[in-house]
């Protein structure tokens, strides 16, 4: 039976979708301001347009390719149904529609928010958060909606929205694997040529603008200032909208599968208020929910006085956030106890079944909570300004810029310290409470704030682009003040969200990983087997090469930006003298081209290597499930290494960037101030151009290659798997073992112990039983379990005990 | 019956020790030179003597820490021998000598090599060269000596000198662990201190003398030059010596270890020549013969001309350097077909017993060669002067210094693309031939050619020495020129001998790895179980934090000597003029002082993670065999990292390095000839000076890092492992299983099948017989395997078929 429930997130997410679109209203009702500032926000629009525009040709031709591949993967292969490639699709669509309205809102709410700022500093934060606020809930909504509607239409095609096996189930959820491979192809293109796209703006708009002819940041004179603030929200709107789009589906995608190994392990089926899926429907409960949650702590942001400084700002952010948080924990509470058995059994390897409470199933979601909150706080101290890695930073530099360099290397590379050792605990702890269906739910409450975070990372270079505009509008310099304070909270919450971001990519693909073992039905990812830990070697050095190729694409399309700057400088007449008007078009589309053609590499590097890996040994007839092991371990390297580089990418960025920051309210060094424009400033500022694709283009990359890495694994799986292969097919039956033991040497009056073993996909689970009588009527009553295939009577040597053995098989 | 065979390496390496003293009286024979040089030489000589008597006082306090922490074990686990002790002790102290050995011939060959340059450089080449052959034969000799005499006195106290089972052979190869991890303890003091001190005082002369001061390099008016000589040695002839000594007899020890498991999977015991040890024999004989090998390829090193330059130089290395790979080649076909059995039966993982013919072995052993010899040129691509990634990382340096950074960076990154592909397939294809005993075997053999190596790694320090002796005592431009040459071919040697260094680590790292999982009798290293895969993850950010240390420590270590340097410059009168002396001993105090004072925290990282996740757990009462899995993916995490990191930093730093260095000839930027003194050369002088801590400090380290990780896992084997604690106990006892199929339904005359499953240390052995008799008499002959525990008679369902299962076990 079907129960209700299984509608309750698809509501949840359309409430949400409201909301944005009430709030979405609201922002869009407010003044745009003047005839300059109009304009400038204009060419920021099309610029973003362009950008997406060109993105959509490149990913009409992509999704077609995977689709058709899919396609024939589908009727190759008996268990995957041809509606993957139709999940696939809407995944895409899905995830670049929600990127879409990102990047709408994020142009149309920056000029409002420089024109609320002239007169009011709440309402210029109001307003900039609710455009972050629409974005958030137009990811998270869309994230939700879609996985939902198609999960419910699956169940209905594939078992008549009702609990049959879990075999069913499995093919249910590997086709809505589809969606989430879709929604994560939309954010390697997203992160990846977004990431490239604002570098290249922004190193080509510096180097010849500021360095060359000595105007200023954001000067309307410089045509490469539209490329770069439409960088701001290509890479870090788009981009991380896209991001945490595919980590929330993959999530939630991942906690169903293992949910569903649960009732697996439970014996193939529960009695639950729910139709038996509660398990399942648990994480996509959780999402639900916590777009709710997410709605009520956007609406505690807010400040009152117009002399706010920036911690008021960050106070009002901070009371939203930890109101979500303490809010979807009360939730996961009221959840996990309501819809999951109050006891379950769960497989730990190497231990076997084990009795599992939904307390200890409730601990782990705490677990993914407590991860979500203090990742943020190591990221804001290795990056935060007035911090003693930043002062250390700023020593350094006093020294050269190859002092610089080192300090701001050994920041990042120390802050994995913290960073890997809080992973590891959360993967421990959660495992140790409920397995890995436990890392998965502790993933999924994490994830559950993702508007709320959405709402707070968008809001960074919505007010960024305020104060450009500012800038490039002349405003009166109060009106850059109040924009710089937003601006300035904005670099923080930047990096924390990428904090976040990076633990939501770990945790996601530690999901995504365990839901592949149980997939392909292998025994576990032995890595004493050489070919395993061949791979995991290959897999920790792929991240390594993808990071290199994508700084030196951002270095490739950034030359390509100079020049084009270059030429305008010199070909147009009285650009200098701002009588001459640059082509800030030509720019954007140098950025958007250049940054669609460099990701092709580390794009392919990204899917061509699991592929080759399952498929290059398939074609050499290798043992499938011992390639299966071998894409595990190649699974297990990108993830550990790429967590790895992703950390310490990031937070080496975000130390340079902050250490440069410093000098602009000036810093001691030995004893003396110091500020911008001083030899220590000007390491400083080398230090930041390394780290500049480090925190924005090759750092957050990490996380789409880990979690499209593990993705691609998990559409792999079926293929390699052992639910599907003909010879494996056996492992799908029950079989029935029943030993009966007699505490009598007397045949005729017997008592006898029966212990019937019932073996499920390759599972024992024993249930005992006692039968009397003799040793024929035993045999008669055993039967009634099966067919009796065999006999067993076994004499013990010392003739005081004598056991009878019947063994039954049946195929049910 | 013991085979005189197991003093062959002995005798090997006594010869090669003997043709070491010879070459180093001839070499010590040689012109010293006039009194200026005499002094310098005599100023580095007693600055290393002074550094090496400091770092042995911290030694013995180390090791007398490390030694009552093993005798303590050693009374506690029964089967941890106290002899470990002394063989750490023995190990620790030949590493020591070695090193010692090294030191003093560098630092007395650097003047002669100068004093020969003079007039010839065939002679300054045989000098130097020799000086370096003295310094590999030393390294080879006394592991080579050291090992095999211990193997031979264990072997003896143990066993008798006869084989008995594998059992003992464990405990003789346990203890002889102890010696690998003296020899490893030496190579970290040697390797991070030494790596420390060279980079310390290199950094301190430049930073005041070349920058400040304004003086050239190497000008004997620096107070620090001498430490930055000394340095030389320190880092580039101590540290690489200690590596590979303690890579060689790492990687005999775990092929022995390997070997003595294939005796396991043989049923325990076999017939050769050898007195039933070929196996464990082997890699030590492969090591003898190497020694012998190399010395022939030491002789093929000269050069005729006078006029000769790095050309011809290079190619008399490279022929003695592939003449040495080519002779080891074919001495490991005679030594594996003659030593091992024709064909064996490995345990292959998952796959179960296989049949492994004698040549598939050898195979295995020239994949090692082809790896050591392939990694080369894999580095030498990357780093050397002339080649395609130099050219672009010289090109990026003319917009600064940040996209010069940026270029060197993304070099060592993507360098890691070909050197994980080759390793991958190494361990892919020596696994394939021959098991995890393949991939020793490979290790062994590219670590048989370890004294040329040496040979040629050393020639280039001394010769750098001789050209900085030639600078200070102002001797006629020609003779510099002259050292030059050298020394030029020795910066690409230099870079080469630290891929091949990487290599050795890597390879012996997998094998020690190999070992471990079959000393402690795990079934394999499950990544699918949490804690592993947590451990994994932790094992893979210790090397990014060890880096961050030693590249800070660094940073300390060069603070504290330009401040002693900057004193002198201020107080000492007259030191600009000449006239003044520096006070050359403080320099090399404080660089002495500093690196060992900095090497203590990344020391404690390498040495105190994995005891804290190895006994952690132990006090809180977890399993054993949990825990060793656990040790396993924290081990295979810092390997897989490891040399991850160790490739991109050493590959990264070189080619900053040699991008620096081109700048020296001019290079072409933009259609411009560019020289020294340039922005663009400045932007190249920023990348070495971060370079510079990565080549030669934290990447060079890695290896010592993985090594010891694995070697302390080995150590901790005993504590943890299947076949020593009480409850996994009857493992080790043989177990015998009698199964007897009766075709007959007439009890009275049976016609049996007897199937005899032998279960040795938990592998099954199976054997088939056919009886004859009454059932009575069918159990009274079965009694002769063992005694009979209990009598099963089946009866099949259908009744067509009787079958008698008779149950024998024995403890033998």
């Amino acid at each position: 039976m079907e129960s209700l429930m299984i509608y309750m997130p698809i509501a949840l997410a359309v409430l949400g979708l409201i909301y944005m679109w009430v709030k979405q209203s609201w922002v869009m009702k407010q003044d745009a301001g003047d005839g300059k500032m109009k304009e400038i926000s204009d060419y920021i629009y099309e610029g973003a347009l362009a950008f997406l525009s060109a993105e959509y040709k490149l990913l009409t031709i992509f999704v077609v390719i995977v689709s058709a591949a899919l396609a024939v993967v589908s009727f190759i292969v008996p268990t995957t149904h041809i509606l993957i490639v139709v999940a696939f699709i809407f995944g895409a669509v899905f995830s670049a529609f929600a990127g879409n309205i990102g990047m709408k809102i994020a142009t149309k709410t920056n000029v409002r928010t420089t024109q609320a700022a002239r007169t009011s500093l709440p309402n210029a934060l109001k307003i900039s958060f609710g455009g972050g606020t629409v974005m958030g809930l137009g990811v998270a909504g869309l994230a939700v909606l879609g996985l939902t509607a198609f999960f419910i239409f699956f169940f209905h095609f594939f078992m008549n929205g009702t609990w049959t096996n879990t075999m069913d189930m499995t093919i249910v959820l590997e086709t809505l694997a589809g969606f989430s491979l879709g929604a994560e192809s939309i954010a390697l293109f997203a992160r990846v040529g977004g990431g490239i796209y604002t570098k290249a703006a922004d190193v080509g708009a510096d180097l010849v603008g500021k360095v060359e002819a000595g105007i200023p940041e954001d000067d309307p004179r410089n045509p490469a200032t539209i490329a770069d603030n439409v960088g701001d929200n290509v890479g870090d709107v788009a981009g991380m909208g896209a991001d945490l789009f595919g980590s929330y589906v993959a999530t939630v995608l991942a906690a169903m599968v293992l949910g569903n190994y649960v009732i697996k392990d439970m014996g193939g089926a529960i009695d639950d208020l729910f139709g038996g899926i509660g398990p399942i429907l648990l994480p996509m409960a959780i999402a639900g929910a916590g777009i709710i949650i997410s709605i009520i702590g956007t609406m505690l942001v807010k400040i009152n006085s117009n002399d706010a400084k920036e911690a008021q700002v960050m106070g009002a952010l901070n009371k939203g956030n930890w109101t979500s948080i303490i809010l979807v924990g009360l939730s996961c509470f009221g959840l996990v106890t309501w819809m999951l058995p109050e006891t379950m059994q769960m497989e730990f390897f190497g231990e076997g079944l084990q009795e599992i409470s939904s307390m200890r199933v409730f601990y782990a979601t705490l677990v993914g909570l407590v991860v979500g909150a203090v990742i943020s706080s190591v990221t804001e101290f290795y990056t935060g300004l007035g911090k003693s890695p930043i002062l250390k930073i700023v020593q350094q530099s006093s020294t050269g810029a190859g002092t610089n360099i080192i300090a701001g290397l050994a920041t990042g590379m120390i802050s994995t310290f913290p960073s890997v050792l809080l992973f590891a605990g959360a993967i421990w702890a959660s495992y140790a409470f409920a397995g890995f269906y436990g890392v998965a739910l502790a993933a999924s409450a994490m994830m559950a704030t993702t508007a709320m975070q959405l709402a707070i990372d968008a809001f960074g270079p919505i007010s960024d682009n305020a104060g450009g505009i500012a800038e490039m509008s002349e405003q009166d310099p109060i009106v850059r003040e109040r924009t710089d304070i937003l601006d300035s909270v904005g670099n923080t919450t930047a990096a924390t969200g990428k904090g976040f971001a990076i633990a939501s990519a770990a945790l996601t693909s530690l999901a995504l990983f365990a839901a592949y073992v149980t997939f392909t039905g292998i025994d576990g990812i032995n890595i004493f087997k050489a070919p395993v830990l061949a791979m995991l070697f290959v897999g920790g050095m792929v991240p390594v090469v993808f990071s290199a190729l994508a700084m030196n694409a951002v270095g490739k399309a950034a030359m390509e930006m100079v020049q084009e700057v270059r030429r305008q400088f010199r070909d147009i007449p009285g650009i200098m003298e701002g009588t001459g008007k640059p082509e800030y078009d030509k720019c954007v589309a140098i950025s958007t081209q250049a940054s669609l053609k460099e990701m092709m590499l580390p794009g392919l590097l990204t899917i061509g290597f699991p592929l080759i890996i399952a498929f290059a040994p398939l074609a050499f007839g290798m043992d499938k499930l011992a390639i299966a092991e071998m894409l595990g371990g190649y699974m297990a390297g990108v993830t550990v290494s790429g967590v790895l580089w992703a950390i310490f990418q990031n937070n080496a960025g975000g130390a340079w960037d902050n250490a440069k920051k410093s000098f602009e309210a000036g810093v001691e060094i030995n004893g003396e101030m110091t500020y911008k424009g001083s030899d220590a400033h000007k390491a400083a500022v080398t230090g930041d151009t390394v780290g500049d694709p480090f925190k924005d283009t090759s750092g957050p990359s990490m996380n789409i290659l880990i979690k499209l890495t593990c993705l691609i694994g998990l559409v792999v799986a079926p293929i390699l798997g052992g639910h599907t292969s003909d010879d494996n097919h056996a492992k799908t039956e029950i079989k029935k073992e029943v030993k009966i033991e007699v505490n009598s040497n007397n045949d005729e009056m017997a008592v006898a112990t029966i212990t019937i073993s019932k073996t499920v996909d390759g599972k024992v689970v024993t249930e005992t039983k006692k039968i009397e009588g003799s040793l024929e009527e035993i045999e008669m009553k055993a039967k009634e379990y099966g067919d009796i295939i065999s006999v067993d009577i076994k004499k013990t040597g010392k003739e005081t005990k004598k056991e009878v053995e019947v063994v039954v098989e049946k195929q049910d």
